[in-house]
């Protein structure tokens, strides 16, 4: 299986490097293949190709929507970025960091373009129109997820479910539509097709409320970002909606309070930050929510035909939950 | 005719302020209507329904299709407005200034996903596929013209066959796309659309050199921007290449080779550069230019059948051409 894999991330591995490969304007094509150089885990193309398999497809035929993901993926990183200020991903300096804002803004722009045209090679497939329309309400929706993560650095009380509103849009929604999409190509049943939407769905909040976590749990090297950054740009991650619901003692509660107020907090407050969430059992929290969603996730691909594109599919969940960076 | 243009502008306007109704996110739909309500010509919208309506189609078949590339147009504006940092548009603040440059990115990204959201309308039309393929091309081929703009604020010597690529990208393209997606919702026959596009094409660069030239001859209230704001941020415009190879005395090609050097001059230097283009010609080169582009467009609109759609046209090029800001 594992060998399957490796096939596949080649094979998504080739596409990138073809959207990548001309040289004018060099403005563009050099960040881009910097860009796309990073790597990463390439969780979204392998999904579409695991859900075009698991519904009984063959996978490589999704190969080039499996990049447009991987490419709309990206897009939401560069332009992230800059809105973040963030100066490393993946250890490496970021674009506009790298380049500067002009170039990380329209290399961002012209990835939506280039996931467009590799979607466009699907225009003789009878579902063309339903994927085109589920790549569309994913771009649409992270983008609303992104606004609302920004939004919400603005207003001091974020609740739970404004918190799982965000993510939903710009983590899971990503996915989901991944999911959907290697289903759409595979030509599948309605109720496969929905089974792979809630396994895709959970599986993105599970990783979110990783993510929140390693940020600020994780060692620096490992992870390839700087450790804490989430505290630094003032995130409402889980972490902080949950230690707002659970702090008694009113030191606890007031810097909570000024974490919201001020939009974050320098870099000495880190330390004090952790043992919060510590103490208040936040993260055992968070761990016990990780585990829920990826339990939800497993149940749903019971409902799945036993096969390999099902095998691979919980072997990408084991990989991501259980993931330490 | 003209009671036609404004059922057209209507229909047009209707389809934009339902795309721009939703509430939530706020920090992105308030944007959006303030930059929809800015107005403008909506230039590319009708030419897309004048286009169907001249080969032979019923244009308000096309009207979602208009809607979305003048939200394609307008997501140019809002990104462009922040790499050149530009204050004002249409005699308004723009959205990255009245906001910030996060909310101004997020806008134009999410504005790529409404736009392909309301071309998904044609998804059983028999040229969906060809449709969306025109669309994507424009969207990259519009982020190479400004990509080639930003880099060549950079680079000393460009000449004309540059800056004639850039234009054609930058300005032509999405004319041209916008003639060709009315061109395949009316199902018109190859020869016309090939006429519509030249017609496009030459009127792209007409408006744009015309554009070059109001950016230093226009007066500012009527223009809605400050006057010579291309000198102080160093664009290379139709006016400098020009003077570039018609200057003779030292004087002026030290100054014009200082602003090429410097990627600008500032506001003190709007007068001495009016001077060198009065003085070289260069103003009445760039109105021969705008002329010789009006005649190749109105003669490829002769190629197409006699009907009110093709009037339409040529009213639209007449505006366009002899325009005075």
């Amino acid at each position: 299986m594992t060998e399957k894999i490796h096939e596949f991330q080649a094979e998504i591995e080739k596409v990138l490097k073809e959207t990548a490969s001309p040289q004018s304007p060099a403005s563009i094509y050099e960040p881009f293949r910097y860009l796309l150089e990073g790597g990463g885990k390439r969780v979204r193309p392998l999904l579409v190709m695991m859900s075009a398999a698991a519904c009984g497809g063959d996978a490589f035929k999704s190969t080039n929507a499996a990049a447009a993901v991987e490419i709309l993926h990206n897009f939401t990183l560069v332009h992230d970025d800059i809105m973040d200020q963030s100066p490393l991903r993946r250890g490496r300096e970021t674009v506009y960091k790298k380049w500067n804002d002009s170039t990380a803004i329209l290399l961002g722009d012209m990835m939506i373009g280039f996931a467009y045209r590799l979607l466009n090679s699907y225009q003789e497939h009878k579902n063309f129109g339903a994927i085109m329309g589920s790549f569309t309400r994913g771009l649409i929706e992270v983008c609303e997820g992104q606004a609302y993560d920004v939004d919400f650095r603005h207003i001091e009380n974020i609740t739970m479910s404004d918190y799982l509103l965000m993510i939903e849009k710009k983590t899971a929604r990503l996915l989901e539509m991944s999911a959907e999409i290697g289903a759409q190509i595979a030509n599948a049943k309605d109720e496969d097709c929905a089974a792979l939407k809630t396994y895709a769905r959970a599986m993105g909040i599970a990783f979110q409320i990783q993510d929140d976590l390693l940020d600020v749990t994780a060692t620096g090297t490992d992870f390839g970002k700087v450790v804490g950054q989430d505290i630094v740009e003032g995130k409402k991650t889980y972490l902080i909606v949950r230690a707002l619901e659970k702090a008694t003692e009113p030191e606890d509660t007031k810097l909570l309070k000024e974490f919201c107020a001020k939009g974050g907090l320098p870099e000495e407050y880190i330390a004090p930050m952790q043992d919060i969430f510590k103490r208040t059992g936040v993260y055992d929290d968070a761990r016990g929510e990780v585990g829920r969603y990826t339990q939800e996730a497993n149940d749903a691909l019971l409902q799945l035909p036993d096969n390999e594109g099902r095998a691979m599919l919980a072997y990408l969940l084991e990989m991501l939950a259980g993931r330490k960076n």
